[in-house]
């Protein structure tokens, strides 16, 4: 293993995951991608950032989500991708770009899946239970308790619904993440800790 | 927290997670229970250990597993259990009795989901991707591929349907564990020291 070190973190709403993608981003000294990501997907494909933003929102209705992204021109080639796909391939490209430059901490837009041959990822999944979450999430973006329910519900089902739809996979799925840890029992900063002491230990597998 | 420690491993079959059990066995100088269990189940409740040894496997056929559960004598009070319900019974009296008697690691056994309640207890699973699952088990058992992908087929199908079965909750799912851990990436040790990391920061959630 090379001292790099890509640390991908995909996570529950209310899990606290962007503030242990922060953390590990200040440990390691790395930069921090989340919301950072779309300038830079934005910078190279020229999509712009607030319909990059609402992308993975809109796939809160799974149906109408898989039949936007399949309706393409009929075409062959990258122009008779629909939107939806040519914004998620942006993300790949510039998530695998990003990847090749260094050492960094990828907050949420699959990046464990795009990642997934390179030998320097750890993918992480980070959860909670129900009350731990909400919790979390009233003192942290100051709103109700209903009103964290509801977007707690919405975000992650349209996190599940974009996560299947462009991987085929299940998201929170343990065996798509090195590690998955319930962050309702251990500080944010153990829990760093415990994921860069993963990281040092990691091996890849004889194959 | 007193530092009382309870370990449970849930484990994908041939994912080692028998071997990280026991190595946290020896590194904490603790009670290890697996197979040993079901010598303290069968002096507690007088069910003879052959038969408590397959009632696991039985239930790889969900629907005659639940079937046979069903049927008890027909008459209110423990006497009209079916004799799976009484076999799960006894395991969960012992499973309590060995937990409130001090640190042990429990391998399998819904110990997690019995335990759930005990602040002390820190709940793991271990699963592998299949190509690790198999490697492991073929050196382990020396048995053929073939062999070994029939075994794990079964075995977990039997181990998914009697956790819900007995739990009403899905074997593998994250947020019924503190940490899930993929074993085909770091050795059997550093898994165990992993483990105790977690234990040694866990803390009970202000509820």
């Amino acid at each position: 293993m090379t001292d790099k070190k890509i640390i991908t973190i995909s996570r529950e709403f209310g899990s606290g995951g962007r503030l242990i993608g922060k953390r590990l981003a200040e440990k390691l000294d790395v930069p921090y991608y989340d919301k950072e990501m779309l300038d830079r997907i934005s910078e190279k494909s020229g999509f712009c950032k607030e319909m990059m933003e609402g992308a993975e929102m809109q796939a809160k209705n799974s149906f109408l989500y898989s039949l936007a992204s399949a309706m393409g021109n009929g075409e062959m080639g990258p122009e008779s991708l629909s939107l939806n796909e040519r914004l998620f391939l942006a993300q790949f490209d510039t998530i695998r770009e990003v990847a090749e430059e260094g050492s960094c901490i990828i907050v949420g837009r699959c990046a464990d899946y795009i990642l997934r041959d390179i030998p320097e990822a750890t993918n992480v999944f980070i959860y909670a239970e129900e009350q731990d979450k909400i919790k979390r999430a009233v003192e942290q973006y100051g709103v109700s308790e209903k009103e964290v329910k509801k977007l707690m519900k919405d975000t992650d089902k349209a996190r599940a619904n974009y996560y299947a739809y462009h991987t085929g996979q299940k998201w929170g799925e343990p065996v798509n993440y090195h590690l998955s840890l319930d962050s309702g029992y251990i500080d944010i900063d153990d829990i760093a800790d415990l994921i860069i002491r993963y990281t040092e230990v990691k091996k890849n597998p004889q194959r």
